[in-house]
């Protein structure tokens, strides 16, 4: 608990301490010591403003403790080592065919790349507490279980205690957009942010809601679809199966899927660069991004953040699309929520995803 | 605390007091006789199960403490006295053109109706601890100010500092949609409920998320306006200026607006009457109940609640509407969802927003 106050504060006095943990002076001065001489915290040549006898601030020392971050995706693992303030020390990417293979070797891979990222750091002293793992699809947080992602063909693997076996380290999973949402909060977009709206736009949409740093996750962790809301019951065929979903209007394939109806066109960079000459091609990102000032509009309606971070590979690959969305979304929202939220774009980008795995780690290491 | 303690469990014993609020059992025993001397809490015939040594179990007394429920539309102030149990001891309504005349006549009528009400029920000994106030609009629940309603023709009012002048009692004032989800979280549809959705079908179309029993207000008190999402760009005007919001699919205005197409139709009673007879009017109302459909089936992708609760004066005149409208939201819940979520009808109706602005009133004083 002292620690996560510590990190909370950034820097702090032992008489800040003992006021806010609700603890006795001598208390604080006994752990303060213990966390001193395990080298887990340091004093700053900082002292305390205002007035009284002035103190000396305390600080994290972030290279005292580590955390390990995991992406799985499709087609490719990457791992990082971060330090206490989520600075990445060293970094491992493999290209390797996740959704083709039996998910223990994913497992194995993992472990193998966290082992050799270790190796490489090469600090004997080095303490590495915790293993957050970020990857698409449905999972169970709590039991760190991977119960269905499409993405990668798994259906319930038990993705934490796998790797726990195997490492000794406790191991933390949650979902991609849950732990990049984490990451945007923690250290990019979304700082201070007490309702914060993060959505995805890419292979698919989906969005998730945090409410004073916790992730919303509804009944049954499933909160957030946007995507697969439906705004016309007569629309086009959705890869769910229904018809008129939201991501029907956005998601990559679907644009790909109208673009191949007036020309051969195999992936978003050819809509883009035809857009440039074609009006039929800058006809269909224009109503994307309609649908995606609409999408915005509508999640405010019903979540009413203060803060909407646009996310995923479309606004990444292209980040004029940001404006544009925004003027679209001016167009939709209701007066009574204007000037409520503002729009960011993702700040930490394509290593959101990294980061958020060792906050995830740090945050649940804290928690202990 | 003690008393909260008390209420929540409705019957308990010193012993588990002691417990849960982590306080000696001497304190417990002392605050005990204190609160049994007031009259607030009494000792039952019951004692505690399980092992150990037989207790006396404590239940508060209902009769004790009274609240007061108000609540105030365009054209109706409704109070009622309700005992610690949400028990009505009282009830008066009057009719008055609220939304025509000046609100500070509003006020006035408030309290004197909340005084005859004191009057008639002649227990000197009852103590009124607080008035709880449900009302149409944008409310500011903690500052008390009614900042905007288009139904009453106020802005700006300062409605909890205005019957507390007036009354010498505390006074909470909250959203009439807000409040009687709290009442159908206590006391109705919902309990035990984690995540429930509250949507009111009428002249206009809401929904309102409560959380472990806490409503979900987003950034600026503003979440749940799921009638206003956008369901087509191009589509009907809606009331508050934009087109093919989702109300313009279900509200009352607006399926008496489509049935007037046809044949001059004053009210939602006489488009009912029609589509008994006619295929017309049966289709107007065959469309709304699938939109009421598809707007729960969205709702359940954004919160992912495990109740459902569907109220409003549409669905309280016409309770046929409920098993219609779930067949609808059957077709268009995505399949992950499916068996994570109940629909129930409002079981409270009518009394909901009383009840509620009672529950209101309980909750903050217990809270002080």
């Amino acid at each position: 608990m002292i620690l996560n106050l510590i990190k909370v504060h950034r820097l702090i006095s032992r008489a800040q301490l003992s006021k806010l943990s609700k603890m006795s002076a001598t208390s604080i001065s006994r752990i303060i010591a213990e966390l001193i001489n395990e080298g887990l915290v340091r004093e700053t040549g900082q002292t305390s403003s205002g007035v009284g006898r002035q103190a000396v601030l305390l600080e994290l020392n972030p290279s005292a403790i580590f955390t390990i971050g995991v992406e799985i995706d499709r087609e490719i693992i990457k791992a990082a080592i971060f330090d206490f303030s989520a600075k990445s020390i060293t970094e491992i990417h493999q290209s390797t065919a996740v959704n083709n293979s039996d998910p223990n070797e994913a497992v194995d891979q993992i472990c193998s790349l966290i082992l050799s990222l270790i190796e490489k750091t090469a600090n004997e002293a080095a303490r590495y507490c915790s293993v957050g793992i970020g990857l698409p699809g449905v999972i169970n947080s709590d039991e760190g279980v991977s119960l269905f992602s499409a993405q990668m063909n798994w259906k319930n693997i038990q993705l934490k205690s796998l790797v726990e076996e195997r490492l000794g380290i406790p191991v933390y999973i949650d979902n991609d957009q849950k732990v990049k949402a984490l990451a945007e909060y923690s250290y990019g977009s979304a700082q201070n942010s007490k309702s914060t709206l993060f959505i995805g736009i890419g292979s698919g949409v989906g969005s998730v809601l945090m409410v004073n740093g916790n992730v919303f996750r509804g009944g049954s962790n499933s909160a957030g679809e946007i995507g697969h809301t439906t705004i016309d019951p007569n629309g086009i065929l959705c890869e769910c199966g229904r018809r008129g979903c939201l991501q029907t209007y956005i998601a990559d394939w679907a644009l790909i899927q109208e673009a191949n109806k007036l020309s051969p066109t195999q992936n978003i960079d050819q809509l883009f660069e035809a857009s440039k000459t074609e009006s039929w091609a800058s006809s269909i990102i224009n109503r994307a991004v309609m649908y995606c000032g609409m999408m915005i509009s509508n999640a405010v309606c019903m979540y009413n953040p203060d803060s909407v971070i646009v996310s995923g590979s479309l606004v990444e690959s292209y980040p004029e699309l940001i404006t544009m969305i925004e003027e679209q979304c001016n167009k939709f929202v209701w007066e009574p929520y204007k000037d409520t939220f503002k729009i960011y774009s993702s700040e930490l980008g394509g290593s959101a995803n990294l980061i958020g795995a060792s906050v995830l780690a740090t945050n649940k290491y804290l928690e202990q």
